[in-house]
């Protein structure tokens, strides 16, 4: 499922923002900090963009959030493994494609459904 | 000027993710690092939300981004100051209130114009 903002969109665009809602079919990927990070890592490197920055926390029972400071901006992921659903954001300006990162992404945790919302972000 | 996604509503919501692209009087605010990383962290307290982790960059020759990482999610900001712009990202679950941290973020920085988006996030 894809959805669109119809009435937000910027005079001057600056960067693509994906917010995603996924789920997977292996909810334990969803408190595997480590493996979270990496496939974050990996998705923004395989969408053009530079990593700068990793910002991790693993909650206690459950859950983890990792935001991912790059040179064309951040993804970020925040975990309920107890419903086996994650929500992802991927913002990139420049010379980065989102699109590509998402890509890289429902591969790496794997993503077994998802709903994507793209987000024009600018000057307005 | 608000907006709303109208078709991206979750089933169960876990958390509100307000998206904001503003305008600055004094564009020198969005190159002083300090100043944005205490703004977003004041606007988080006020927002009822506690802070575990600050990850931020100074660009060159200009701009920012600071990720704030929250027991309740996260708040990130990227700024152009050759626009007097930055894109903000208030993502709030739990008992924050990201509606109470965008009206703090407003009069620290201070926002002359703005404009907002609100996603409901969670199960689809």
């Amino acid at each position: 499922m894809d959805f669109k903002v119809e009435n937000f969109e910027p005079k001057q665009k600056l960067g693509m923002h994906i917010v995603a809602e996924i789920y997977l079919d292996n909810p334990d990927v969803l408190n595997d900090e480590k493996r979270i990070v990496d496939a974050l890592v990996d998705s923004a490197v395989y969408g053009n963009m530079t990593v700068i920055n990793v910002s991790s926390h693993k909650f206690s029972p459950h859950g983890v959030t990792s935001l991912v400071l790059l040179s064309e901006s951040h993804i970020s992921i925040h975990t309920w493994p107890e419903y086996g659903y994650a929500a992802i954001d991927i913002f990139a300006c420049g010379k980065g494609d989102p699109e590509k990162s998402l890509e890289k992404l429902k591969s790496l945790l794997p993503v077994k459904d998802l709903k994507v919302l793209k987000i024009d972000r600018g000057l307005f």
